[in-house]
């Protein structure tokens, strides 16, 4: 498959960032509530932003310097005047509303009030959060490190959570967070954006923590499969051990007949698939090794 | 709705994890290519990962200290040697051999080999990159940050691009990268992952940048409509003016009839939501305004 290769330097800042917001994505929302040295509010979205520290807990947002023309985003201005803000996060109701709240008014407009949020007073800290935010963190702000002086120059706003407010909506009936009702927006490349629900929710297990046998140790007439994809041999190698001769001869029983009435590697592999695409690694294991 | 208010020193770290990782989510996966002194090969992934700065192109990921036993992993020890690291991207073709690479196999153990990736070297560092990733950022790693001592702390690795190589098959036919060819996954709370494709993938066109007229400028009425919701009055506020008489009055012609046969507003707001739904926000505030 062809590879293009390129060095950032030859580049525009504008198709630098394209390649790098296309391909470094989805990317979670940091709705930011902020307020400037007379106490008016702020409110504006950041995608360069993600949770990087649970002990303390650390959030990590970054309002660059812009490509036009250099200038700043008022969010930096107010968290140097006061190094404050709360952190709210977006869900797909919430999306266009935030999207108005990214257009650039003036100094001074409450983007609450044109994106139509309820401003509801914070405990620790002076900026509002978002009413209708499905969790909204209260921080103080530890360190502004500005990454460059150029347009596009990202400036990291390190935040320490003070106070976190979660919808009762969200947690399940054994006190987990459910990830349908966060109903997450993220933010990817040009005009795009995804929601993240439904068939789109999957799960991977932890891989075994004695440590799986790896890729190496999978037989190589197994790991050729043409039917066996990635996906399926990364499961089939994220077992302890594999099967002992007993097990597999016990199994053997089972699979004979199929054996002497199919093509015997392809349905044997299309065997062991299904029962990956269930999560049965052992029984996939003893079936892939029965055939033999 | 019910609002859950946490101080997070109240909880333990185990549990604030689950929290923070359920909210601030999809987050995109840094799969990250290390050596050590002596050259072994260490890849595993990442989640408190993005992109945060486009001049300069910098990358941050966190490598966190165990919570189990506040150790720390060998991605981290291996760039306080060698301060190098290609940034690989994940697509869902991946994901099952990715999860299987985060197995803490012991230092020195090359999960290229383990999780089944093939090493391609690199022309700027000496870690290898994923043959298979999408995209690939070979950088060197300008500051590491640690943000604590304790298990749960986070180390940021400041990593500043100096080549991309990215698989030809991701841009469409006019250059642009095509999000369903990048086909992300991404990781969530507990063992969740996300794949972003199909119909989880939408537009929102950045906002007019003459500035929308905002929520405060909507009519009472229309704002308190049983039928619009946030989003489709988030639309109507980016429109940057009213539509004008001349224009509501050539519009009355059309939506006559339906006004005379139907209950009135909710036939206009449901009207004006069937053309919000397709973009059309002009056509959405005629219909509006053209009801009253």
């Amino acid at each position: 498959m062809g590879v293009i290769t390129i060095d950032p330097k030859d580049i525009s800042v504008t198709e630098l960032n394209g390649y790098l917001l296309g391909t470094i994505s989805p990317r979670p929302i940091a709705f930011a509530s902020t307020v400037d040295k007379n106490g008016k509010v702020n409110l504006s979205p950041f995608s360069f932003f993600n949770v990087f520290s649970t002990k303390p807990p650390i959030l990590i947002f970054s309002p660059s310097r812009r490509v036009r023309d250099n200038t700043t985003k008022h969010t930096l201005e107010n968290i140097l005047e006061v190094p404050e803000v709360v952190i709210n996060t977006v869900s797909y109701s919430l999306v266009q509303q935030t999207s108005l709240a990214s257009v650039e008014y003036a100094k001074g407009v409450n983007e609450f009030t044109k994106a139509g949020f309820t401003e509801v007073h914070s405990q620790c800290v002076k900026p509002p959060r978002v009413g209708e935010s499905p969790a909204s963190f209260e921080c103080k702000v530890n360190q502004v490190i500005p990454l460059g002086t150029e347009g596009g120059a990202g400036n990291l706003i390190i935040c320490e959570i003070l106070l976190m407010h979660f919808k009762e909506v969200l947690f399940d009936a054994s006190g987990k967070i459910d990830p349908n009702k966060v109903d997450a927006v993220a933010r990817m490349g040009g005009d795009f954006y995804c929601r993240v629900n439904g068939d789109n929710i999957f799960t991977v297990p932890k891989p075994n923590s004695k440590q799986g046998i790896g890729f190496d140790q999978i037989p190589l007439r197994i790991r050729n499969s043409k039917i066996l994809t990635g996906n399926d041999l990364g499961m089939l190698g994220n077992i302890e051990r594999l099967p002992n001769q007993s097990e597999i001869h016990k199994e053997k029983q089972s699979v004979e007949l199929m054996n002497a009435t199919r093509n015997v590697e392809e349905g044997v592999h299309l065997l062991a698939k299904k029962y990956l695409s269930t999560g049965e690694i052992e029984k996939a294991w003893l079936v892939l090794l029965s055939a033999e």
